[in-house]
């Protein structure tokens, strides 16, 4: 966590998450992105989950990204309590891999918004990626840092498989 | 609905939930037990939600049974707002027939719990008779009503499928 | 098991199964409420579970709860015989995680209802809840406990994923 | 249904199954081996189906042909109870086309067996050819008749599909 | 389409992607936020992509909303050729009701990241309010036409589904 | 396999099917019906295939079992090839648990019958108990034997699951 | 048909496949590539099936084109006996809506290959121009005609939806 | 990777799918056939699967072959770009064991074909011997090498299944 005010709340809905989650908070860092991540259920600690959805754009946050799994409520929760953008990660799971929590998290019904990424890790890379898009769009030095992180990823892909 | 002070608060995230969600007033309606239909939708009045479930116990009511489609948030959101039972109703979908409102519904992380019912009317129905099979447990004249509601049911498979 | 009558009868369909069963067990020892453990499988000893199912009522139990896998015949064939409300928990399998034992214990035609919980250990420990609070409804005390237990539910929900 | 005894029994757990079943019954005629049908439902006639299925080969029956769908417990429940081979027919469906059926049928635990067919009107056919398939082994006539009934369909297969 | 210079840029691979992805423009126009809509094919028009990716930044749009059905590619292609934030918009289809469409919009690997919305007519709608909560972040009056639309959206949710 | 003529032809694709179709070996020797066992492939030895499958009959065999995983085709292209009773059983497979072996067995078009068991050794198990049971109809020793095996079956399921 | 020997052998399992493979058909006729159509069902007709595939390269046949529905076995049963290349095309359906006849045809065992395009009209058309695009290696002149309908095709998109 | 000048390319969207397609490249070494490998990703490196797809046909390549997972949209997106035949080859995966990536693959909209194989190593295998089909129409040495490798390749399979 970084000591500027965070622009990224990343939320999850247990600590059994953060393996994953911790991936987006990495990422963000390499960006320059400050962020702050909380553990807020939203079937366990509903009230607590209110509080930080609803107080999120005045505490100055610009993207929430929401981790979940199962029945995976959290991202759609948040969303429904901020007019903040959420994205949503899906973890991984034993029920055909984690489409349950991937299904809950995409299939938002009209009227309340949730960007889903994939499941697991490269969802929680994305995530970041997205949010820093997003927050490019008004942020031209980050802009700036993304167009550099994407160049230098594209040239760390190897040509020859067998050098590998 | 009945005059008498319901028992069953029957939830839906939408009108268009009704034509599925009625099959349990009417069941329930057959087994004399007063319901009451509201609709509150997790992700478009969160607030509503929130005041409905938190009161439902000091209102009278018993039990709460939410249908709900595609990212079918309603019963656990519910659940986690309220010490009564909650019982889920996944809606049909174009997406493999409702699944994805199925595993929103049913696969909810420990902690809080909901009993969820076949996807559409089947699970409408039954979810009106799991919630008579509950109450009956403290009345006896429920129980009896009950006992011969399946009895008739029973009776009324015919046994020769030409005669149909 | 517990010295008092048990109110919570808990019904598998393999020895397989305990482990993940157990977890109910404990959650409703957890919040005092008395329970026994069979194993009675619909397609091995369908006597046995005829007569358990058949006089669950008339020995005193409130409730059941079974667990199955694969083909998950035990919850239904149990609420087929009783007027006692039956929950399912689905084990785990190979065959998309459970979604075999899931839809077999979820998708109960019209008629005879099981209310359905998470495949494995969470629907495991949430049928536990679910029949707390069933039995809450009449026993003031047990609503008592069931209050404090999701309260320190949420308490113990830390903030700070980076603490854990 | 044929005058001479029956070989095979057809159930079904519900009147609205018949219109897929009779392709079972139409498919035993056209071999001339006499079925009877019998609507017996696992989860709303269990009393029935114990009956029919405990007596089904001390009443000559050779055979059971079982067609359910949603949780389709009835092949499964039959078997249990008879040691006849017992063949079963999942009915179509909106989750998923059926698959929910297909799994409860086909994915028998170890110890008690169903042969399972295709969905709907192809498995119910297919049901009738295979339990021709086992009757023809003690009888050399039937088996005569059901080579000649599978000569005529290879031969009935048009050759260029603009002829049709 | 409106006369000021679109801040989003709506494209599908094909023309039937329009009634779907017309919810996508009706509610941006609810929003008063200007778009363009093009068909870009991802397989069948390959280059007129690459342009309209590549240039998107540069003419000013801020964020590119795709909708493809099937194989749908088209998402991750454009935001593998523009820093800008891509959301997906998967179209209904025949496999699975559209899971083909979904999966292969929502499993980007890490480096490039699209938003995905749910399946159909809700996704459509969402990507725009999606839009429109990224875009508010710097856009004040937006941001409370938004919190305007949303108000009204809850308001309009009726109470009593026996009134619809 | 055993001296005697052998009633049951087990078949496979491949080697690697074997640790599977092995428990469908040893639950006939347990019911003490003779069978062999031969690899097939309908894939990379069609002919012989062929000639096991059209010569089955001639060779007195009375049932085929056919293992196979992924596209498996051999259960329905022994069908093809033979008037005896073909049972299925699918093998275990990486994509979704082996689904893809499962729908190949069980979905076959109308015309040519086969009996799809339980994915990997339930499966395997019961094929052997379902060529148990179709045998046993003219084999009253078998039959005899075949009860006894499923009341030792039944006898040895354990009442208490605290116990195992 | 044209009057030129063919060199791609459309074959089907069923008339009803044709309303489908006819656009196989008609985009080689697009391409002046010529054709047959046979139907040769691997389960019904298994020697005329065996016919077909050994004789198809001596007859001069380039490609086989196969498609099927349900356990969709004629791609592979006809790649298993011929040298020549195979592609399948799965016939749509009413389990997941084809994912039996996708899975049964592209899930081959390594050693006989299939290659499988998409489920109905999509692969139907897009099996005829792989072929083309296999005969062009050899062919200049279709090289050059595949070339125009590939230009043609990308020049008919229409860049404006709202023209459409 | 063989000194002649390659025939087939086989492309890859990371490093992390060469365990997979090596399987593609070694079958190809055993039939003699040339080939190159490459790391393009349709997402990482646009730019260079631009250049390689559309210079592949003047560089002397016949086949493209693609491995990806995921989202993946590799051979897609190759298949657009060059009218050479295009292979794709579904990687393994977490979500439902990859069919996330075969549907991606397989489910080309109609107008840019691609023949998908198998998930995983046995499509990688299944690649290389198909396109070795579409190759040996004009090599005809290469034509009897593939003839001798199925010949060796059927004459492999053990008979027995306990020898092995």
């Amino acid at each position: 966590m970084t000591a500027e005010a965070p622009a990224v709340g990343i939320i999850m809905g247990s600590p059994s998450d953060w393996p994953t989650m911790r991936h987006t908070a990495d990422t963000l860092d390499k960006l320059g992105i400050a962020w702050e991540a909380r553990i807020t259920s939203a079937h366990r600690t509903p009230e607590r989950l209110h509080a930080y959805a609803t107080e999120a754009k005045s505490r100055g946050l610009k993207i929430i990204i929401a981790g979940a799994g199962l029945a995976a409520a959290l991202p759609g929760a948040a969303a429904a309590l901020t007019p903040l953008p959420v994205l949503g990660v899906p973890m991984e799971g034993k029920l055909m891999g984690g489409l349950d929590a991937l299904l809950a998290i995409v299939q938002m019904p009209p009227g309340i918004p949730v960007g889903a990424l994939a499941v697991g890790r490269p969802g929680a890379v994305n995530a970041a990626l997205l949010a820093a898009a997003v927050l490019a769009l008004s942020d031209p030095e980050l802009s700036d840092r993304l167009d550099a992180y994407r160049a230098e990823q594209s040239a760390a892909v190897p040509e020859n498989p067998e050098d590998t």
